[in-house]
Parts: structure tokens; C-alpha cells; sequence
């Protein structure tokens, strides 16, 4: 099935367009925790468990498994295996590069890990997205309009009657022929998110910066929500909602009052 | 040691600008290789062994590692440790996120991995760059032209005045506040090159393009040289020169070949 379809099928089902993010932070997690064996995987595992009826994603940020050398990546690997297949699998892992190369990280996180989608830098270029874009049922999620304050610098670079955002934006529609491209819009940027959704309203967006960057929450659901399909990322407001022994209840809870509150906006 | 400055001293008593590629591909080893226990170290370790006269450093594409899994991330490790202190040792990474992230990517390589520079991608913007530039002896390069294809579609969206590239360059020298950042300069693109040299005379260039991807070579060399740094990255043409039994000898010969026709040419 066509990842965009297998999305919004998901999220239809699940009645949540809530996307929960394992930024897991070995110094971060609670304190109980910290002396388990695979501590990371340990926390991971207690969190989607928690949070599985209210989700319809899960976003591994590779950089925070990175970290933790070989344990991390081997933890990251346990976890995309642990997730049922009724949540769609983001690899958060911001790859591109040429041809050649790329090629290798679809084969890294598309086949040695079966996530379902990951998240694209443009710079490299088309050749640079095209081996992660080649099978209808993976997908990729582009990055578009970013939720930091360096999204100044060169995204909004302009020729006087576009910017590169959205350039980027028009682009990765016209590179959507297998229906399985979608773009990252950061909620911190509503007006540009608002002007993304009326370009390209056939592409669903990976929504980071509410939580803990603090988006507008309302407008982001309302801009990005009227296309085909949307997700709203939390991590660090979800996975550190406690750092007690009720991390996992509050994560949950957390998480429960997003979806309802997302749906009580959302268009779709 | 300021990275750009070790960098210069290291090329300068290795009389080389050579950088070998290990973009190892268990698929395209040595068959007698392949039946070995950590076939992709033991024959890094091969190469590395061969090649070190002739080379100034060793780039290791973490895309061909991650592709092995978990194996492949303990092997990157492997061979990271495996390099002497004579050599720049760099991750072709392209990593780059939000400041948060990339705060994460920058342990991973830095801290966990003890690589001198890593490959970085722009498109985040500043904070996501700043966590890889924090210490003056880590060093980046950043993505200014690729050496691809896709390098047309975003790189050289222009103003009417700069082209995306150029704008990248001059910021890269803004941020070189700590004498620690390069630029990945394609040798695909000559002309192209010549104009980044003119606008960064004080950057070090990464060129990565010559050998298997065809860039030509006097050219290249002419134009990267004719400002503080420049090393010329050989992958395929050095790692694969021979798939025999002689394939280290193979690659010594090559990097020879590549240290010699280079120094002809250069500037520096």
C-alpha cells in the first residue's frame, strides 16, 4: 500500500494524529531507570506501551541512539522491532547525500530496520531522495520548513517571488508519483505552514515544535490539518511529562489529552 | 590545535591532499574477504594499512555502516580506532538538525567516536550547526556545492545576485569564528568551485567527485589548492582498484598515483 494511504488509513483508525517522539536522552530518563540493563530500551518500550492507543506514530530520533554508540544503535534496533504494526515507524534520521550513498541509508533504515518512513534533507538534490522513494510503501518525509530559529538562514532564501521552502515544497509534489512523499513543517512558522498547505495540500506533514518549542498550537492543526494528512510530533513533552516511577502513566496521560485536543482543531 | 591548522599540518608533512574514501560495501569486497570474521574491518584495516604513507585522511561514509545494522556501527568504531593520530579522520555523516539534535550528533561523532571533522548539511540553518563547531580542534564541512547531479535543483536557486551556494559559503566563513570549518566542494562542478574559492580563500575545502564520479582533475586540483586547504577525496577508485588478493596493493599504487598527480598540480 502507498505510505501516504497506509498514514492516513492509520491515523483514520487510531483517531489520533499524534506523533510520539523517542528523543530518549540517557541523562534524561528517570532515575530508577538508569541502572536497568538497556536502560534506553527499558524507557522506550514503557512509553509505547503507555501511549499506544493514543498514537499513530512513533519518531526515532537516531541522533540521541547515535550517542550511545553500538548500545544505542543496538537499543534503536530492538525498539523499531518492539513497535506493532498498527503505528506508523519514523526514522527521524535527517539523511541525504548522493546518489550512491543514499542508496545505502534506504537500504539502512528501509530493509536492516523496517521503518516505514524517514525524515529527507533536500540539499543533495534528486538524486540525492530518489532510493528512498522507489517502493510505494516507504515513505519520506522531507524537510521543508524547519521548527528552529536557523530556518531563517537559508530556507527563506528568496528569488524575489519564491523562497526555498517553498521551491522545496513544489518539488518534492512534483517527486510524489508513488504517492508516498510528505514534508516536515515546523508549527513555530505558522503563516509559512499556512502557505505550504495551499501549494501542496496533496502532501502530508510531519508537524514538529509544538511541546516543548513551544508552536501555536491551534493555528499549526488548523493550517496543517486542511490536506491530505498530517502529524503532529511531541517528544520531550511526552516521553519527560514525569520523571518519577510515573513517567509512563504521565506520558500517557500526556499524550491522550494531545489527540483529543488536536482532534477538537483538526480539519481531517 | 585549531582543525583547520591541524588539518594544513598534517597535509603539509604528509606532502598530501589525499583523503581515501572508505565507503565500504560488503557487496563489492574482495570475495576472500567476505567469509572473514568483521569483513569490514579487516579489510578498512587493509586498505588503511596500505594506503597510510600516501594519505593525509581517511573519510568514513557511516551510510555503507549503517547498512550492516548494529555489526556495521561496531566495525565503523573499529576502524575509527584503528586510525594513527597522523591522519584527519572525518565522518562523512551529513548529519544536521535542530540545535537539540544535533547537540546529539555532535556526541556521537566527537565524544563516542573520536573523529577530528564531520560532514554537515546546511539546511537546518545556524543552531543547527553550532553544537559541531563548539571546539576548536572538531572540525565540519559543510555542504556548499555536492558533486552530484541533484546539485542543480536547490544549490543554485538564485536571487539574481547569489546562487544558494554562495550564500552558504559566506555564512560558513562568518561561522569560522574558531578556525574550524570547510566546505564540501564538488569537482563535478569547476566553475563553480573557482567562484567558492574567490569567496573563501581562508576555508578548507573537502572535494569529493574526482575518480569514479568523473570530475576533472587538473582543474579541481588548480582551483580547490588556491586557498588555505584543500584534500581530494578518492572512494571507489581507491577501495576497488582491485577485487583480488591484491586489492591492497592495488590501492596503494592508486593513492601513490593520486598523492603525485595531485601535488603536480596544486597551488598549496
Amino acid at each position: 500500500m502507498e505510505f501516504n494511504k497506509k498514514l492516513n488509513n492509520i491515523c483514520g483508525k487510531k483517531n489520533s494524529l499524534v506523533c510520539v517522539g523517542l528523543d530518549v536522552d540517557l541523562n534524561k530518563i528517570p532515575e530508577f531507570i538508569k541502572g536497568k540493563k538497556d536502560p534506553l530500551v527499558h524507557f522506550s518500550q514503557a512509553i509505547i506501551d503507555a501511549t499506544i492507543d493514543y498514537a499513530a506514530a512513533y519518531k526515532i530520533n537516531t541522533a540521541f541512539f547515535e550517542a550511545c554508540g553500538t548500545a544505542g544503535w543496538e537499543a534503536m534496533t530492538k525498539i523499531v522491532n518492539y513497535l506493532p504494526d498498527n503505528v506508523i515507524k519514523i526514522a527521524d534520521a535527517k539523511r541525504g547525500d548522493i546518489g550512491n550513498t543514499s542508496k545505502m541509508y534506504a537500504r539502512a533504515f528501509f530493509e536492516e530496520l523496517n521503518f516505514d518512513a524517514m525524515t529527507i534533507n533536500p540539499y543533495p538534490g534528486f538524486d540525492g531522495v530518489a532510493p528512498f522513494i522507489e517502493k510505494e510503501e516507504k515513505g519520506v518525509f522531507i524537510l521543508c520548513h524547519t521548527s528552529n530559529k536557523g530556518a531563517e538562514d537559508f530556507q527563506k532564501f528568496s528569488d524575489g517571488e519564491n523562497k526555498l521552502f517553498e521551491i522545496v515544497a513544489q518539488r518534492v509534489k512534483q517527486w510524489n508519483k508513488l504517492n508516498n512523499c510528505g514534508l516536515v513543517v515546523g508549527a513555530t512558522y505558522p503563516e509559512e505552514m499556512k502557505h505550504v498547505r495551499n501549494l501542496t495540500p496533496e502532501l502530508p506533514f510531519l508537524v514538529p515544535g509544538l511541546g516543548a518549542q513551544g508552536g501555536d498550537f491551534q493555528l499549526a492543526v488548523k493550517y496543517a490539518s486542511a490536506g491530505k494528512g498530517a502529524i503532529f510530533n511531541f517528544s520531550r513533552s511526552i516521553i519527560y511529562a514525569s520523571k518519577e516511577k510515573d513517567f509512563a502513566e504521565a506520558a500517557a496521560e500526556k499524550t491522550k489529552n494531545m489527540q483529543e485536543e488536536i482532534n477538537q482543531f483538526r480539519f481531517i
